[in-house]
């Protein structure tokens, strides 16, 4: 019989032990501060009607990565973030909920990308959300950027430090409308604009060129990348207004205690479904990563599930993206997670398994993390082998002169000093080495 | 426009926050035994290639309730469990890992179950497994059952007391061949052992009766449910080996201080892939939950993917259909896991932000979970209904006097208490109380 592969699919990820830990030590302490900053963690269903995850109008790019598969009669689909199943959830439970409702999730997306560094089909994101029914301050908006950037810092010593870019939905919309632009035209500017990272400068300003074929207004738009909204002022009520929110969301950032954000009008978070402010966070040390965070201020996406008037203010940190990303590139550091046990309990003969098992059970209820080596005919070097290449601090040896006077001999594997002590004592040795 | 469904698919879980609380904790108490029982956590690919799935030899059953689907040229689906990706994972990396391997998973799994309580089509589970080269001891299979009743141990201030129920493969097979079965009647009768706890008595009987057409040997098979293996010792060597097995097995169990273990022949763990002992844990309280956990020992699973010989010990609890099931039985007291938050901080005006941010960042920086309302333009009425509807135990609220003052106003949500304190003496007061 051919053996069957045992790789997984490609663009899946899968890391060993060590790398696992260092995962899941960073989740660990980013979701404490979450729940710190009083969000909610919810847990929705990675599969979703594939009405609720289309939408014609607003997701053609995501839709064509999408996977979609039909059980029964129905249609349905992996959610490829999470931000649908959050909106559909809230409007499900719009008296379950107290508003403003702040939301985190913590969950695996899946998306048919294309094979590159850094892209996955199954990937984890860590969400924070805030909604509120009818009115929601901007001041929320300036929460989730400071509550990221703490997430962020409460790794810094795997990640290093972190920046975020503050840009405006509403600012293009009125400049876009002060320049007397058609609908077409917006649409095609915006899609080069949200493009403009990934063209070359030439194409990028053929493009403007082709769409608009008016110098003066090309002009305009290109001035936004090397000034910002200097000279933009005193132009229209809308433009005055979205320049006005930009600069007090600048000043209530800082009184936030955010550090490092910066104003930058061509952070634009695509297509999708943001109406207000955006931001994006990236990784001082690692610009290649790009985006280790992105949000913004999403309006009406909970529009088709609810009359309600539901305004939200969300982001996505890129997890598998930061983690696995900088695990692959050798950055992070694993010897911390070398080791997932401090104590092997090794068992010199069948007939000391009682006494060797007391002693795994007393140290397991004192919270020592600890192992057993269980196939106890084998000889004391495969034993004290297994204990090397698991890499556990301490390994307690029972023999039967172990056994006849109620004690431990207990050995550190770095220093290879043994002692004989009671068990008591040998918990002391751990605790104070561990 | 129609709005869309707000319910999330049927068979697929959504839970109240509160309740996600509750689940969250049980995972993170359960998983802390994991680790100190030296288990190293992996997070495998929810979706598999096809072929490593589904083994027609085995699977009959499973594959009909499999989600599958294509996508650009591979078939795919999503995992129903969590050992065939884990023995993929095994069978890649022998030079990556040290065995004995302890792994343990916490992941959703698919099934297009027939819908009934109690059932999922996206549901938790937890595995543990010990994975060995060539030998492996039963000792681990005595742990193995153990650990999971340490994890459920942890938890039992939610769901109760448990007990564990011994089953053998070998010995029905041993027993099979003394009654000189056919490999169809073998396999039959094996079905019908498996079932017999969702059959009534006579449909039992007579499938028995059909199969072997012998009144003798189905006396023989009907006497194991009444009287265990006995009067069937001395009669060919396999069995008695199976029963001397079992019986040092119980052994075992007992003085690795396994509570309530129970040798149960009728407990087979279904047509799947084990090959030596099985078991399944009930919950004490609630027998209607039927089997909270399961296992047993598995000698081929990996030989598909390896030829390594590879033999494993493990076992699955079924997170979701315990703890989702007895939330929505209502036997699970919800009331400490209803606030996600100790302090709300209230703002007066957005004049008194800074103040009130400075406040916030002091309390969130010394980890006591608190949020702020930052609709500052609302009335006190309405923010303190928002802290009182988030059930939080206190209220900051920050005026133009408490800016002046610098202090703040704290309010003991449950008796109403209002005291005015310097900000250190108000994180005193709320850790007295949390």
């Amino acid at each position: 019989m051919d053996l069957k592969p045992t790789k997984p699919l490609s663009g899946f990820i899968e890391l060993l032990p060590a790398q696992q830990r260092c995962f899941d030590e960073c989740a660990r302490r980013m979701l404490n501060v979450l729940r710190d900053c009083g969000f909610s963690m919810l847990d929705l269903p990675a599969i979703e009607r594939a009405e609720v995850l289309t939408d014609k109008d607003n997701w053609d790019e995501i839709e064509t990565q999408m996977f979609l598969f039909q059980y029964g009669d129905t249609n349905m689909g992996l959610r490829y973030d999470g931000t649908v199943g959050l909106s559909r959830y809230v409007a499900g439970h719009l008296n379950d909920l107290a508003f403003p409702f702040r939301a985190s999730q913590f969950s695996k997306r899946y998306r048919g990308e294309r094979r590159q560094r850094g892209r996955y089909r199954e990937f984890y994101q860590m969400d924070m959300d805030i909604m509120g029914i009818n009115t929601l301050s901007t001041n929320y908006d300036a929460e989730i950027i400071s509550v990221i950037q703490r997430t962020l810092n409460s790794v810094s010593e795997f990640i290093g430090g972190n920046y975020v870019r503050i840009g405006s939905r509403p600012f293009w919309d009125a400049l876009f409308n002060w320049l007397d632009m058609t609908a077409e035209q917006k649409k095609a500017v915006f899609v080069l604009i949200d493009k403009k990272d990934k063209m070359e400068p030439s194409e990028f300003i053929a493009g403007i060129a082709d769409t608009l074929n008016n110098p003066e207004k090309e002009q305009v738009i290109h001035s936004v990348f090397e000034n910002g909204y200097a000279g933009l002022q005193n132009k229209t009520a809308d433009l005055d207004s979205a320049i006005t929110e930009i600069n007090d969301f600048m000043r209530t950032l800082d009184l936030m205690g955010v550090k490092d954000a910066r104003l930058d009008l061509s952070v634009t978070r695509g297509l999708a479904y943001y109406t207000g402010l955006v931001f994006e966070f990236g990784l001082t040390d690692y610009p290649e990563l790009q985006t280790a965070a992105g949000g913004g201020r999403y309006a009406d996406l909970v529009g088709k599930f609810s009359k309600t008037k539901i305004i939200g203010v969300g982001a996505a940190i890129g997890f598998s993206r930061i983690f696995v990303a900088l695990m692959e590139m050798g950055k992070i550091d694993l010897s911390q997670f070398e080791s997932a046990t401090d104590v092997s309990v090794l068992v010199m003969g069948n007939e000391n398994l009682p006494y060797a098992m007391s002693i795994l059970n007393a140290l397991r209820d004192e919270k020592i993390s600890s192992v057993a080596y269980l196939d106890t005919d084998k000889k004391f070097k495969n034993q004290i082998e297994y204990a090397d290449k698991i890499m556990t601090k301490f390994s307690i040896i029972i023999g039967e002169d172990e056994v006849k006077n109620k004690v431990v001999a207990i050995k550190n594997m770095k220093t290879g000093d043994q002692q004989v002590l009671s068990l008591g004592d040998a918990i002391k040795l751990v605790r104070g080495n561990v």
